[in-house]
């Protein structure tokens, strides 16, 4: 492949307008928090969401946005009841999809044929879908903007922490079996290499207790999200208790701590979002 | 970029070579299944390897293969109790880790420096390990070759779909809530798009009864994987009731359906291979 000494001229400055336009829409918002796991299947985008949820409950309604960057599996919208909407776009750009509580979200759901179709792509075609998300959506003023990246260390989230290098930091979301730690591990090492802060780990999927009985089941082993915490030296943020009215919620698409505000899940889960909040004003006060 | 034409025909030439091998290496494999799923965490491993131990006890001892190909979040060393075991390298290439029951594993983990070590590799890298994994180690003749794939559609699945264009066909697993159907689907048209023939869909996690007293909750919704099954025309392989032994077993690195043969979960794995393995033996006989 030879091009033309004009032709890559043209393709420098269309990149270089790209990560400017890219600058100037991340400048306007004042959070980014990355939620990542080792393995799937964790509750990562239920965490992702709910999370959302209660920052737009805590004072930040119509302020909070939520990049689901799962281009192969995305769940958000589904979880947030989104299903079938569209992006829209105006002379500005691209805008998000509003949801409840007035937060923003992105997800290439919005941007498919039908929920069913596969994105059958490589690496270099994703990490270009990530940066248009990022450039050319207008956000607009946002407090915090969480970033649903899926699995694993690959592409999707090498892309994120290379294009947003003023990352908050990241949430780690476990459940507690040892299989699930060894990969989180990797998951800890992965934001340590890259260089983002990690604000803690959160324990999914914690016990179960038979609704009928009381009596107490670790479908998935106990303690491990308390344990690695300790091991790697990183925040343990807190345990979520398996409850059946998670997946529920889930499938129908209502926010599970809004829903079931009393269940021991909810508390707990508002208790973890307590900490983020935390993090993110003690990183604020050490700014000024 | 400007090579020299005596480079690129030497790079050619080492193509053609490793193709070559390749395909001299699958040849001595009877049969090729993947084993894939839509969302993480729905226990696609546990499946791959409780899936070789029945077919290694049904009579192919010593002739069942795995290729771990999630390159990210390498599991079936940990399930096998095989970690930190090490390829060995022969004369003639790479030799395989021998587990259980002579059962032959390749995984990411055996070429990590330490279990914790994340992979952070974008998608062409990990299309010349999974040719790598397939060209150069000495798998022998084997039976059968279950290939555990990463959730998603991206790149792992896409170069194993493209390397093994002779595959007898892929098991899809599942959980029965809505949200991981969606998923699901997206696997399906997938394999669909690619050519490669469905075996069949297994639904796992599919209620969970209270060892105390009996009552059944289910956790993750319930029926799922019958409907998508029905939905798609695709054959319905089975339901995996949740049993928490399930997770100590996979913790321990022992099999679960030796170790706990009588229970219903076995039971309901059993049933699941006797499907596979008709499937298997009707290909055979179709093509006598």
């Amino acid at each position: 492949m030879v091009n033309s000494a004009a032709q890559v001229e043209e393709r420098r400055r269309q990149f270089l307008e790209q990560q400017q336009k890219l600058k100037n829409r991340m400048s306007k918002v004042k959070h980014k928090i990355a939620v990542i796991s080792g393995k799937g299947g964790v509750g990562k985008s239920t965490v992702t969401v709910n999370l959302a949820v209660a920052f737009a409950t805590h004072g930040h309604a119509n302020y909070v946005g939520i990049l689901d960057a799962d281009i192969h599996g995305p769940s958000v919208p589904k979880i947030l009841g989104l299903t079938g909407q569209r992006l829209q776009a105006g002379p500005d750009g691209v805008f998000p999809v509003s949801g409840p509580l007035g937060i923003k979200v992105v997800s290439m759901d919005f941007l498919l044929p039908d929920a069913d179709a596969p994105v059958i792509w490589r690496g270099p075609l994703k990490m270009t879908a990530i940066r248009q998300f990022l450039s050319d959506i207008v956000w607009g003023d946002l407090d915090v903007l969480l970033i649903d990246l899926p699995p694993g260390t690959g592409d999707e989230p090498l892309s994120v922490a290379q294009l947003l290098p003023e990352m908050d930091g990241v949430v780690i979301v476990t459940i507690p079996s040892e299989l699930s730690q060894i990969v989180v591990k990797k998951a800890v090492m992965f934001a340590r290499t890259l260089g983002m802060p990690i604000i803690g780990v959160v324990e999914n999927m914690s016990g179960f207790v038979c609704p009928h009985c009381g009596t107490k089941t670790d479908i998935f082993q106990s303690g491990g999200g308390h344990r690695i915490a300790e091991e790697l030296n990183i925040p343990f943020l807190g345990s979520i208790p398996i409850d059946q009215k998670i997946s529920e919620d889930s499938d129908k698409g209502v926010s599970f701590i809004i829903e079931h505000s009393d269940s021991p899940s909810s508390k707990a889960f508002m208790e973890i979002v307590d900490k983020v909040e935390g993090f993110l004003k003690s990183k604020e006060k050490s700014m000024q």
